[in-house]
């Protein structure tokens, strides 16, 4: 089945288009009202599985696994095992793009059949089409990309909103964007070959809905980075698809914040308020 | 000590500015000459051996490793470890770049202490400063980056030679390059924020040395990509500084091209003749 049409059938199903990016990050071990006894992978997981009927998919980070190496590498296999056990989306934020050769490689790695596969995987394009192929290849086996148009990050714009002939640079990734994707058409009318705006800037996610009708923008940023739900769905299209939002750091450590609640009942409570917050947010734009 | 006031020493102890690229391809086991029931960690730390005295780093390229799963990344570790046992500069070639608090745990990941340490690491650039910052941070601690700034492939141009303000894209770039380099100059005259131009665009490269005149620049493309040793040391200073070259197939399957060999063999003898090479290429530029 074609990714995109899992993705918004699953949106549809759970009436949710948060996703829960799982960014273990590397202090986790002495966090307040995280136990210090449990393995990076069950954190993982019982916050997976506590968040799991809120959220259309799951977004593992690549870096906080990789900066424990082995250890962490296992537990992001196991991760990726879990959440597709429970039958959820997975999305690798791997941020990977290479030459043509290497990106086969990645390709095999984030979206085969190996250890670390996913659904989708996050890509790079500051190396071009060719970077891009092999990737994009594998949407017809059903994957999906994510490609990184304009990120959430302060200094985002110094490159991507270099001025070029007129626009910025990052309006350029998304007609290309637009271009590889044009193929990869599913039934509800997205692509598989998707795009990553930051929620924090929500009038270019608005920009780049117009650039980009038929593309299923992952809006990063909401939560802990500071977008507001209204921000972070400003790239829905009037049937309100076409968007789906990542927040990470504010429902792994949810239980900071709700003290009183254990690090599970946390994270479910804050994923159910979420998902209700952009929902409302959806509605409030229908038009 | 100094990233790039050790590599430097290399460079000069070895007489070679030559840096093997470990990119195991992932049809290895059926090579012709490449003995099937060798493992992967064997293969690469044998081809090592055999190119230690001839190369000035080694440059593993993780999505080889990555598209074995677990197994894979077990045996980059390995390749690592050997490495630096054989005293041999180690280069991630992860390409890795991300919002800052990720690239913290990229950065731990690949210049930390940990399984996947290396002495230096490739960046992406496409997310700016704040995505740089955490690996420019490690630098104090005697670590490098390679920046990619021109990539090697063919389709590189696609967005890196955009037209920005009557230049391309990757100029702007080398101006960040340098700037986020200019405080971490060695006793050698060069940064150890260096750039990755590749070989197969001489052209560029010689304009990117004019741009940053204290960056070590990484260029990838000799051999199985295309480019002369002439183009590959293109960006070298006039005193003969300033640029190592990888090659990684025409390494680690040289015994493709020489059947009447073993692997080893075949391996060091093209390493010699690629150093060798490059040597001449760079004394024929002195002027």
């Amino acid at each position: 089945m074609d990714f995109a049409d899992r993705l918004v059938e699953a949106q549809q199903q759970k009436r949710s288009v948060l996703v829960l990016g799982v960014d273990p990050q590397l202090d986790t071990p002495t966090s307040p009202g995280i136990p210090v006894k449990r393995t990076l992978a069950d954190f993982c997981c019982e916050i997976i599985e506590a968040c799991a009927d809120f959220v259309v998919a799951v977004k593992p980070q690549l870096a906080f696994f990789e900066a424990r190496g082995l250890d962490g590498m296992a537990a992001f296999a196991k991760v990726v095992r879990f959440a597709r056990s429970r039958g959820l989306i997975t999305i690798a934020d791997a941020k990977r793009g290479d030459i043509g050769s290497t990106s086969a490689a990645y390709a095999e790695a984030f979206l085969g059949g190996g250890d670390f596969a996913c659904d989708a995987v996050t890509v790079n394009p500051y190396l071009g089409s060719d970077a891009m192929a092999p990737f994009v290849a594998r949407v017809r086996s059903g994957r999906g990309l994510f490609v990184l148009v304009k990120t959430s990050n302060p200094s985002s714009g110094e490159f991507q909103d270099l001025d070029v002939c007129g626009r910025p640079l990052w309006e350029a990734v998304a007609d290309r964007v637009r271009g590889w994707g044009s193929d990869f058409i599913g039934g509800c009318g997205l692509s598989s070959v998707a795009a990553v705006v930051g929620a924090t800037y929500p009038a270019q996610a608005a920009r780049a809905r117009a650039l980009m009708p038929n593309t299923i923008v992952l809006a990063p940023g909401f939560g802990a980075q500071g977008a507001s739900a209204a921000d972070a769905v400003a790239a829905a299209r009037g049937d309100g698809l076409g968007v789906i939002v990542n927040a990470s750091r504010s429902l792994m450590y949810a239980v900071r914040m709700r003290a009183e609640q254990s690090m599970a009942e946390a994270a479910a409570q804050a994923a159910r308020a979420m998902r209700d917050e952009l929902n409302q947010a959806l509605a409030a734009r229908h038009w």
